[in-house]
């Protein structure tokens, strides 16, 4: 299956009419500050001077990781197929903030160490029971990351709605999104690496050792879908190609934290345009996220010191772009208020 | 009329109880960050493990400054009043976070220099036709201030609901903020000038000139009561005694960003305990604003380079408390989803 293509937002004469509309409003010359350059995004992504959100969901990507074998995460993995039940029984911090801000959810398994059955709401992309452990093979072959891509592809494809929110669940995966990092980025595997869902100071500098001893047996991984096979999750690898048959669709990528964050890494490294799609939701507190937002040039809407995953930034964020996409359809102009303009 | 008195919410027990509720929910430890804090602070506020937020309210006073006589504004004086109109027609940008958000909206006339005629929507407690100008003599004698106070404790007991977010709306009303901050606090009156509605530099520079040199004349303003009657303005005053009434009613208070902290100020100086009751809901972008909000010791929610007052930060915050009370209330436990814990 041939990677989605996607086209530049960039359209000079489209962002001076955006930016005509929001200074006419009764405010304040850019008094609305992020808020006025999410809503110029949000135009040119919809290619229009009133956009609208339409339907916005979010999907979970869940997965396991071989790499827990090396002692790297704070719980064990049977978490990540638990808390999987959790977000089918509406019990998690997703299923909470995506219900309060109205964002349509769906779980997928892209490769949990669990058998779940066929089970009402659960989407079954399953590639395998967990990647290996890539302190000692590559986490998944070429062919299972292409597997993975593509079914994020189709998941993106049959996606309903203009807005798609990416979150995810796999205990390990901040090894794995650290990894990604720092071989991507060349950043030092020091500032990539953080204490995931609550390692101590000494578990922090267990993790290190195993990436940097990782990163040095496979040095030769190289190329984005090389570093994604090679370092990556199956809800990584299809988070990646659900990115890209999003922003082909023209559609808003809300991104959630440090593992979402590194998809997009992969997936900017394959097509850069991605990033004219891309909302930032929030800042997490994993070390290493900033720095990698900062390698993106992104700027983030919250900083909240979240570090929960699950796609819940995003969800918090979306009452943002709705005032964005608000106050530009329905704030009156100096005009017709018949307000006085600045001296 | 006696000042409303307000009670600590410290609450050792409660907050024991509210964190070992918070820490049970299925997400690693202290994951939520500041909405975590916020829960508790909801908590201790409500007297209970189980916060709720009902019928969340915002109340934006208007009123006139004689300082503008001085040239400190970008906008004429008669924008205060088209705004308000604007309000009524519900045309501006509050009006627009508010009615996202549900949050009914409440507008009070508190001395603008216009001529209303009784109107629907607009409630009427105006003192003057705007205040005196500063530079040359108080802006209010201290009866008009405590009239003032007393508008502001009756309609805040009036209101319904447990939240109350101030907003406000008064050309020149920057710098009777950072006058009051100055004398308040002993900051350098260069460090809380700024561009208001959007002055250039050498206009900040003549807004900081004016100040330095009423400031100078009233040197002998010193008690919180006096120096809100010598530099502020009507909305402010009235604000201080809503913020107290509110307080003392156990509301939660949600503070928006320079005028309204401004206020805050002053209730904090007659009150301290005040601060208990407070969130802030965002950082502004007017200069002056992060140290204003330092002083207090206080740490906003939002940092989206606002600058426009209204109350819009306190309508863009809210979904985030909103968030803070459904984590608490609707996420599962990690016994009650059978979620593994902590190795």
């Amino acid at each position: 299956m041939p990677l989605p293509q996607i086209a530049s937002i960039a359209n000079p004469d489209l962002a001076a009419k955006l930016y005509a509309a929001i200074n006419n409003k009764t405010k304040p010359l850019g008094s609305l500050g992020e808020l006025e350059s999410l809503a110029a995004r949000l135009g040119l992504i919809q290619q229009t001077v009133q956009p609208q959100l339409h339907a916005p969901a979010l999907i979970v990507f869940a997965g396991d990781h071989g790499i827990v074998a090396e002692n790297v995460s704070a719980y064990p993995q049977s978490v990540t197929w638990q808390m999987v039940e959790n977000f089918l029984a509406q019990g998690a911090a997703i299923n909470v903030f995506a219900r309060q801000n109205g964002m349509a959810l769906q779980i997928v398994d892209a490769g949990v160490n669990h058998d779940f059955g066929v089970r009402d709401g659960l989407i079954d992309c399953k590639i395998g029971p967990g990647t290996h452990n890539f302190a000692q093979q590559p986490a998944m072959s070429a062919e299972q990351c292409g597997t993975a891509l593509e079914h994020g592809i189709a998941l993106a494809r049959a996606t309903a709605g203009n807005v798609l929110g990416f979150g995810e669940m796999g205990i390990g995966n901040t090894t794995s999104a650290a990894a990604i990092m720092h071989q991507l980025t060349g950043i030092p595997v020091a500032s990539c690496v953080g204490a995931g869902t609550g390692l101590d100071a000494a578990g922090v500098m267990h993790k290190q050792a195993v990436i940097e001893r990782a990163v040095a047996h496979h040095a030769n991984a190289a190329s984005p879908l090389d570093v994604l096979a090679t370092f990556g999750g199956y809800e990584i690898a299809m988070m990646v190609g659900a990115m890209l048959a999003a922003a082909e669709r023209r559609m808003v990528l809300l991104i959630d934290g440090f593992i979402v964050t590194s998809a997009l890494l992969v997936a900017a490294r394959l097509q850069p345009a991605i990033l004219d799609y891309c909302v930032f939701s929030h800042c997490s507190n994993e070390q290493g996220h900033r720095q990698m937002l900062a390698a993106l040039d992104a700027k983030p809407l919250l900083q909240l010191g979240l570090r929960l995953g699950e796609g819940t930034g995003c969800a918090l964020a979306l009452p943002l772009l709705h005032a964005a996409v608000n106050f530009l359809s329905q704030m009156a102009t100096f005009e017709s208020a018949q307000v006085s303009e600045k001296n």
